[in-house]
């Protein structure tokens, strides 16, 4: 049994962790910290979780969280992570964050989007926690920076192409959609209810946060810099996330080619789905679960291709592929908790 | 192992089935029938659900179905169901039926609501599948009506109050609220999305099949007939309802023997939860889960008592509800894959 | 022409009544305060209102925009109205109050629900804004006090059968769904789009602010003390408001006379329509509108009256009404400005 | 005074035309028509609409319908309005067909598209009606063929920068969202509210009848063959369209000449607005007008501008333009009865 931390618990990413971690069959919920909540109950917070009355929300002190627990998942925003992240290595904690703080290789491109890292050291031994690519380095790792969710519905569809040459690094767009709980559970106009509602709109068009992310992974399996153009827009819907990518195919690429290596890569992953041609992804159908679903059109005539990418921005977007990396962090099966089957609704 | 047939398995209700039983531990999903989709698999219909490229809709053929499964959820219209149910006895399945034709006791009131019945004889036999009310019947019963989706909602709250003689059975009024999911799948104005969306209304007042269901059991357990005041309403939300249901408690009735009637009742029910003072269910607080939450506010000095319930429509108002039947019927705790926690979006 | 100023007017009754009297052929918007957006135009604010970027929000300085209005609708929050309007009414400036600062009669009732009450000799000067009921008192008010919106969706169809003696005062029970933007346009976590968005909700039952004004104007025109049992509802969509209300009719009434009497009501009325027998309102059928929609359902053997009422909270229940209002006070028709044909959609 | 006549009165398109034809100072609903709610009237079908008691849905004969009428929109489907056409124009009736069956100028293309064109003489004497790119063959035109909607939110950012040169023809990528009201109003489980609700999919990738349209409408003002990668999606909302269109920059573009440009397109136009920079589109800004907002971004340095149009798909993308084209037909200003100000919500 893994004996588990959550900080950071009354957010959306993080609630979404302590519901996990709850039907998880090897792992135990120990201690959850919460600024706001601080002494409430995960049911008093959130009266949909029944059963959580002695679950009580605790200050981050790391010197007493630390005895109860083998693994921490932070649900923290940007900056507060790598306050605690150190601490939390010096006592033999593995860390699980899903901040951006440790998803950077690079410490000016982190520093340049974000702010001043203070514990640049580690960032060459963070993983990033996409788990299908990722998955032999973070077996041993003791820190992973667990992708954005722009990131991975990006990454997942792109990498294999990239990686294989069948696309070209240059032009790459991506048209993202995401739903409000992206944005988070603290106040602000742009998401009142009224205001998003019976709306949509591209932001941060040019200056999204994800983007140096997004550009710093494909760079790295291309060997050559890449960057790409990455719309964000705001989806009047509480979770999901879809991606329409435009790529150029190598000249002689096909569509059996692009097939086969997304098999060769994803064929016995548990949590990526290539739709058959002429299907597309939809939010409804990976909702709930931890999957990414993928389709694509490709137009050879024009060497067009056309990536449609599904994932539940705040499983496979952010907690559920939290859980799947503490699966292989602790050499469980990556579904260990994670393969209920779920429905349309 | 329990072997579960579910007819209708592309319905709403029917989806909700496939999922709880596929999740089941001591439950097996060997056949699905549908009238809509034959010969086309689970994940064709809704590739939501990963995994059942195998499991293929078949004809409603008791002869064949028969061999495979123990029990048979049956989420078809009302009206079709009763073609079905004696042959399915007469093979020894039990049958755990979510249509309205063996909700009632009285064939009278069945055929002055629905129509004509055709096995009324098998209406002393079938059991009235709430659960918290009925276990003990549930438990030797062959053939289940369960309840609907509004009766539960009002029953569950009002029925140990009445059977107290806590409050009276005149002027009973229950305001209540669905999401669209309860409607079902078959397409009507009524549910197109423009339709729906951004509105709410009233419907069917004075004339909804789910009144005389509610009298009749309301009646029985009351020893005197007792016909409520209901008004049914349409929520722009695809699952939940919520009733808030005003009662006038007997003059010397206070909040803390309601409590404590609801305590003896409901205090050792996995499914029921009683709020704390000033506190009322929400839509959030339920959905996904099997729970009908109830909260009261008593103005002893009107002897006006207002109950706010609330459950998932398609959940402990349908499929959820028929898995814990099923449970009790064949020995299982209820809770028995139904109880994974439920987070609030 | 008219010269009209708006005090409050980047929160969502104040835009209503920019939108509106933007559209007036007889009055002129002539200045708008605003808190939090001194300095900006409308346009900058609101980029769906095109052709404000002249129109600034200035301070509420009563002596610099006196000079350039007629009349003042303040659609500022309870307590600050107050502030300013016997400041205003000196400058003999007309005002149409949206707050709940100049709505009572008896002051205590005000300062048991609210606050202090700073100015309480105005109170009888003041008249309640429920246009139909007060038309011949508003026309010659220096100072209005529009209704709130639960009081306006309760009291319109209330009123005529309470007045005629038609439905006992014992016993009134409004059960009221209001949308989102009820709430306004500050910041909550109530309003948090995903804290909303699929669920429903009942909140503040027993002490909800507009009950003891609904009472109040009860009292008043049934001449004896009456207090009604109400319970509001959070509904997941921007605008609009449904009440459904379950009275007791007189032994002897009959469906005809309530018809008639609301006839003889209403009957002339641009903005109250009483459906036909088994029609019921909708929210989308009001939405966009200054028309309250009252469907009734009478159970001559219980007594039983059912009263479903429909509006848009923004208009008939708060910035249309106000312009009624106006319109009133100034002697134009009252649909002047108002009558614009509105869709479903 | 002109007298209108509405064909398919009861569709989407056909209830915003009634909106508008109803609160049009110059014109007067003469006749209306529906194929399924013949001899209903408009009130009885859409109760939202009040007044209408007496205008009731007749059968499209055109014979008696021509003696009323000056100009006849048809918002019937595809198909349906070519056999009514040249019998209303044989009448000398002005006709806006908001079919796409008289948008195409070369026969051969729609065909490829629809189905055979039954009056393929009429393709040379039709207009276009992209208001603000052929006003001046509207002015005198008999027949106009609507836009449909993504044409429009995509043609009117393109056009100017394709004539003027600035930039590539190649390449270029739309990638479109539309609320659900564009799919109409006859039933389909596509618009099922609890199938489109809380999700979004991308749909007919590669073969959507709009395509070939723009890449009509592109290739004729660019004097070449111009074919768009184009990718419509479904957003869960009621009204509302985005574009965000992608196209490359010819080598010495830079963005003032873009704006420039723009500027001398449209500043005069009252019904496009371009933004300043850093601020983009969204539905909320324009849902209920006749607007089509578009903002940029061009990063100079990789040539790739970034183009994001919203518009109302039943306004500017249907009944607003066709409003707009009946104007400029008869002589009226381009905003007559489309200028009254719309709020945020």
């Amino acid at each position: 049994m893994i004996n588990v931390g959550i900080a950071g618990a009354s957010g959306y990413a993080g609630i979404e962790l302590v519901k996990l971690i709850s039907n998880h069959p090897e792992a135990k919920l120990c201690a959850v910290t919460s600024n706001s909540y601080k002494g409430k109950s995960l049911t008093d917070i959130f009266p949909s979780m029944g059963g959580f009355e002695n679950l009580v929300c605790e200050d981050l002190d790391i010197k007493s969280i630390s005895s109860k627990i083998d693994v921490m998942f932070l649900a923290l925003p940007h900056k507060i992570s790598m306050k605690h992240v150190p601490a939390l290595l010096e006592q033999n904690i593995k860390v699980i964050d899903l901040s951006a703080d440790y998803r950077f290789t690079n410490a000016a491109a982190y520093e340049s989007t974000y702010q001043e890292h203070t514990s640049k050291h580690l960032l060459k031994e963070s993983v990033y926690g996409l788990s299908e690519i990722y998955r032999g380095k973070i077996r041993t790792a003791n820190i992973v920076g667990n992708p954005g969710c722009y990131p991975t519905s990006i990454l997942l569809p792109l990498l294999p192409l990239l990686k294989e040459g069948l696309v070209l690094g240059d032009g790459i767009i991506a048209d993202s959609k995401s739903g409000v709980s992206g944005a988070g559970r603290s106040l602000s106009l742009s998401t009142h209810f009224c205001e998003v509602n019976e709306s949509f709109n591209a932001y941060k068009i040019g200056n999204h946060r994800h983007a140096p992310e997004i550009d710093e992974v494909l760079s790295m399996h291309s060997r050559r810099k890449i960057s790409i153009t990455f719309v964000p827009h705001l989806l009047p819907l509480t979770r999901g996330m879809l991606s329409t990518i435009y790529v150029k195919a190598k000249d002689n690429a096909d569509e059996n080619e692009i097939r086969q290596t997304y098999n060769s890569y994803y064929g016995n992953e548990p949590f990526v789905r290539i739709l058959k041609k002429n299907l597309y992804p939809s939010i409804a159908h990976v909702k709930g679960t931890n999957r990414c679903d993928i389709g694509i059109h490709f137009d050879e005539a024009r060497h067009q291709l056309i990536i449609v990418s599904a994932i539940d921005n705040l499983l496979k977007g952010a907690a559920g592929q939290a859980v799947q990396n503490m699966n292989i962090l602790f050499g469980l099966n990556d579904e260990t908790g994670l393969n209920s089957v779920q429905g349309p609704l």
